[in-house]
């Protein structure tokens, strides 16, 4: 553990948090979501707290039952580019997905962002999960592709990307005033891909960056998802719902790592927690209650039945038992719930609890109460190999972040969990992770 | 004329200048295309100058031969988000291809940006020139598609897009804390388009910004990219290199538009200029030839063996004259020549300045000289029904440009002909052009 002495911390920013029922706190500001200044003051509220990460979900297609903070919202490729004006520190993570846009397209808005920042981007490589097909209905296309399909894909996918990326060697760049010369033609490159789903020649456009790469974080959940990220990722991003899943998860994907040659202290597993910190552990169930209250009944049912077509729900409400609601015994045909169900067949949650569950709004009793509370789940977590830093999914934006960099952060850093100050400048350079070689170099012997 | 009794200015923002020996300058920093600090810089700068526009281009794919500009650059899209958060009026232009994107994806990318910037975006409509079929290898394509075909995609792509921007009626959005109610589902829209070349269901995940759409730019030059522009167009960009060729245009256009039925005062033409900027006549000259000695010789005759393929100009130097290079009878099978052969036939330039006068970084006698002459240049070309504003594509920046704020703008705002501060916010306020309505709304009656 000596490169990794200290935890790294991530902040997922989205509107008015991750509660679906965020946005009706009194204090909430419903536009937020697509509320430019909003988002700028956000992020600087997060480099005060010296995260290492601000981090940018997204989606492809939205409908009538989607979460209130993604229905209006920034792209987030052009949302990362704004933010880095406004941020000098902190690492810039924006989610896209290798289904619905050219490998081209994504290596150059990904590194002009990634020169915009000075070397402190990020991408967050997603597949899309389309049950419904609509996302596919955005792009034309009948039917989305299966997982395994989806995966083989994002591997050539990547693997283009990182070739374009590559066009350019470092010191290719002569400008020789006195002789004209612009450039040394040896050290431009074309990757000249012909593969089983892309053909791209490149070069690109654009050169490497501070950075070299944009790091790559991925959170696939599937076996094939695991795979792929072991193979590329360099952060990992789970979400587990009590220390022992999270410690077998964290293990057995080292072992993945290393089952793939890789070196796994070069491969960064982020937990995702959302808790509710209050001043006494009563305080801050009340605060979750509250939250849970503000969630309209049909804005659960509905979400729950599309989640579990297979399942007749109209008879239930929000308090109805997952048991009694069938959830215990189902096989159910929806991929996420294989790892949800063993924490609902042992906690026998209602309905309202259920869902909070799966939009990971909700992280357990060990990340509600005080703020020791909350540092001692996260030290415990870091210390005993069930995480190497945590992706921040806070109930309620902002404050739930100022919350946790008020009251959170300083008991981890007196522990020396958590660093005082960022030293590095670059993304790469927060996490201690190596400039890529550029493929199309020869080796120094 | 009453609505535009001021000119409107955008400046072409590339690195170091419109002229490819530009970089050479003793002053210029060669790296410029890709310093996010110099950008933001000369976009202060335009706003310090009150100008309307920054223009950004752009190129789907380079070569030896390319402009040193854009060899190494920003993505254009990615660039205005972050140029956006450095300046609060000036609106930003960035220039996209409908040829090798998914509607889905651009609808998405413009608006985040408009949305990011408070409304101060547009398009600049390309369908991409692609003589070499590099741009299309860089897609997958085996041809890059020919021209009315790529103007026919165009058009339903920008219908897909407009649709899409229109998914969120204005009022769409209720987020009432009390009933939890977050929008009127009446006031959601799925275009559901099947064309000939895109399916797109949508709804789009971000509502209209605060000027409704971006401000659609085009610069089609070709029969059916004017046909095109006067469709679709609201600024129309054209480069013309004396008066007379610039009024015809500028009228036959003019008409082009009604001919569509659409309002002429509600499309502005603004004509590409590059003015040397001289204290006395003989200071300017000098200055351009200094800029002229830059270009390296296979600089130029590597470009013109590419344009005009069907000569052989091994025997030449840049210094041959035109005529005797066999370029005043050629039927060149470049499309872009017809519009330059008129010029050439008539003043007989060296390959020099064919070159200069291609690439867009030489615009004639009536640019180079003096403040005043250039002034009053401009005060006849849009008081005599040339131009409705005009396109700063200076050779050197940013020197080109912080001297024409100097020096020529104070002329223009002494003389009426430009604004002495801006007015409004958004970019469309600065056009005085309509917010578009809501293709989904009822009619009010």
């Amino acid at each position: 553990m000596a490169r990794k002495r200290q935890m790294k911390l991530s902040a997922y920013l989205v509107g008015t948090g991750m509660h679906a029922g965020s946005w009706r706190l009194e204090q909430a500001h419903p536009g937020a979501s697509i509320d430019i200044d909003y988002y700028r003051r956000l992020v600087q509220t997060a480099e005060r707290g010296k995260f290492d990460i601000a981090f940018l979900a997204d989606s492809l297609a939205i409908n009538d039952q989607s979460h209130p903070n993604i229905l209006n919202r920034f792209e987030p490729i052009t949302l990362i580019a704004a933010l880095a004006g406004a941020t000098s520190r902190i690492g810039l993570v924006a989610t896209a997905s290798t289904s619905y846009i050219e490998p081209f397209n994504l290596a150059r808005l990904f590194m002009s962002a990634d020169h915009i920042s000075k070397g402190r981007v990020g991408w967050n490589i997603v597949t899309t999960r389309d049950l419904s097909g609509s996302t596919a209905r955005n792009f034309g296309a009948s039917t989305h592709p299966e997982l395994a399909l989806r995966y083989q894909k994002a591997a050539e996918f990547v693997n283009v990307v990182r070739g374009l990326w590559d066009s350019w060697e470092d010191d290719a760049f002569i400008f020789n005033k006195e002789t004209g010369v612009v450039f040394d033609p040896n050290k431009l490159h074309r990757i000249r891909h012909k593969g089983e789903f892309f053909e791209v020649e490149g070069p690109l456009n654009i050169a490497r960056s501070p950075q070299g790469h944009p790091v790559l974080v991925q959170a696939g959940n599937s076996e094939p998802g695991q795979q792929f990220a072991a193979q590329i990722g360099e952060i990992i991003f789970a979400i587990k719902f009590n220390f022992e899943d999270a410690r077998q998860y964290y293990q057995a994907f080292k072992e993945r790592i290393v089952s793939f040659g890789r070196n796994p202290d070069d491969v960064y597993i982020l937990q995702g927690i959302s808790p509710v910190i209050g001043a006494t552990e009563e305080e801050a169930r009340l605060k979750l209650k509250r939250l849970e209250r503000l969630l309209p009944d049909d804005t659960i049912m509905g979400f729950l039945a599309d989640y579990f077509r297979e399942l007749d729900l109209s008879r239930f409400t929000p308090e109805t038992a997952s048991k009694e609601a069938g959830l215990h015994t189902l096989n159910a045909i929806h991929p996420d719930y294989r790892k949800h169900q063993p924490v609902i067949i042992r906690e026998n949650p209602t309905l309202r609890e259920v869902y909070s569950l799966i939009i990971g709004s909700f992280s357990g009793d060990h990340l509600i109460g005080t703020p020791e509370k909350i540092a001692d789940t996260l030290e415990k977590w870091f210390l005993e190999g069930a995480a190497d830093g945590f992706m921040l999914m806070s109930p309620a934006l902002p404050d739930g972040l100022e919350e946790f960099i008020d009251r959170v952060v300083p008991i981890l850093q007196q522990r020396g969990l958590f660093k005082k100050d960022y030293e590095g400048t670059t993304l790469r350079e927060h996490f201690g992770l190596p400039v890529p070689p550029n493929r199309f170099c020869r080796q120094t012997v």
